[in-house]
């Protein structure tokens, strides 16, 4: 008993999603075949004008459908700020805060030399040309906190004061509304080491 | 802040698959952009293949992409053995086994009446009108030991049993190569009841 090979390729391109092993790539292409071909037919052509339309925005490097995307031509921001985030995602996290009005770097990953990640993939060479512009003052990394996050961070900090750039870093310390009780030690030393005054 | 439409669009697609989330769909949806568009495209192609190829085997219910399998094609099996499984893959551990020689039918799921599936969902009358062919004498019912299987098992033994078929089942037992103390007691009470002389 041969599998079909049409069914075949469907479960093989499923594997490259990321998280999709064998088993559960199975169980998607039964369960699509079987009970939502509309959503089939729908994710295949949206796969497909994505990757027709979706590409880096020239200044700020993260996804867009024009050259330069819709915030990158927002003439309303204050171009001395650049703030650096991994993803487009922890971009529209800041957004929603409403607290930075400068514009933005999206690296799209992070340095993770181990998994083959260094400076090229993550755009290091764009991110330079964007900060030395002569008008971006400060940079602010934005990056997670987790050892990856930190150590992008830090890269980038040395790369860019070496240019005569203003780096900082967005704040470590107690979530607002946490109970200390609750709060991990390392992060209650940080807020410690921290402390402003009042 | 607008998402990208056809990002945007990707996003929703993605979330149709089963086991996948916003966050997962976002995620998925960056890694293909970012990393394989490759995958993308081929995935692509893939679903919009599958969709139009694959369909049910008019015998046995199972994806072919001809009117009638390649197993149910095979005039080599016994007519007289049709062995009921859920799914596809369950039909392909059983053909594994080479303990089996018989035809299938494959319900394609499981009688689940909470989510909606019932008897017509799971094609009974299809089954009903392949066992009941004049030359199939014995129905193996080889659907999951869990609470669904068995309900399922429970409903089409009885339904062909009034059709004056004889229905059989999986033995239930301790698994070879099991450790008593590690088998739950469940499977051990139903060894012992089930205990056959050596
Ligand atoms: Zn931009
Ligand atoms: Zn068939």
């Amino acid at each position: 008993m041969k599998p079909l090979s049409s069914l075949h390729h469907l479960i093989q391109a499923l594997r490259r999603l990321p998280g999709v092993g064998p088993k559960s790539a199975q169980r998607i292409a039964y369960h699509m075949l079987q009970h939502d071909r509309e959503g089939a037919v729908q994710l295949s052509s949206a796969l497909s004008e994505a990757v027709a339309t979706v590409r880096h925005c020239s200044r700020c490097n993260t996804f867009t459908e024009s050259d330069v995307c819709e915030t990158c031509r927002d003439e309303e921001r204050d171009a001395s700020l650049l703030c650096v985030t991994e993803t487009p995602a922890d971009q529209m996290m800041i957004e929603q805060t409403l607290t930075f009005k400068g514009y933005y770097f999206v690296l799209m990953g992070n340095l993770s030399p181990l998994n083959g990640i260094g400076p090229k993939e993550i755009c290091f060479e764009k991110l330079i040309a964007r900060a030395t512009d002569g008008i971006v003052k400060e940079v602010i990394l934005a990056t997670s906190f987790n050892n990856e996050g930190e150590a992008t961070a830090h890269y980038i900090s040395e790369m860019l004061k070496a240019r005569g750039l203003y780096v900082t870093r967005l704040a470590r310390g107690v979530p607002v509304g946490a109970e200390l009780e609750y709060v991990d030690i390392g992060t209650i030393a940080r807020a410690f080491l921290d402390r402003r005054t009042t």
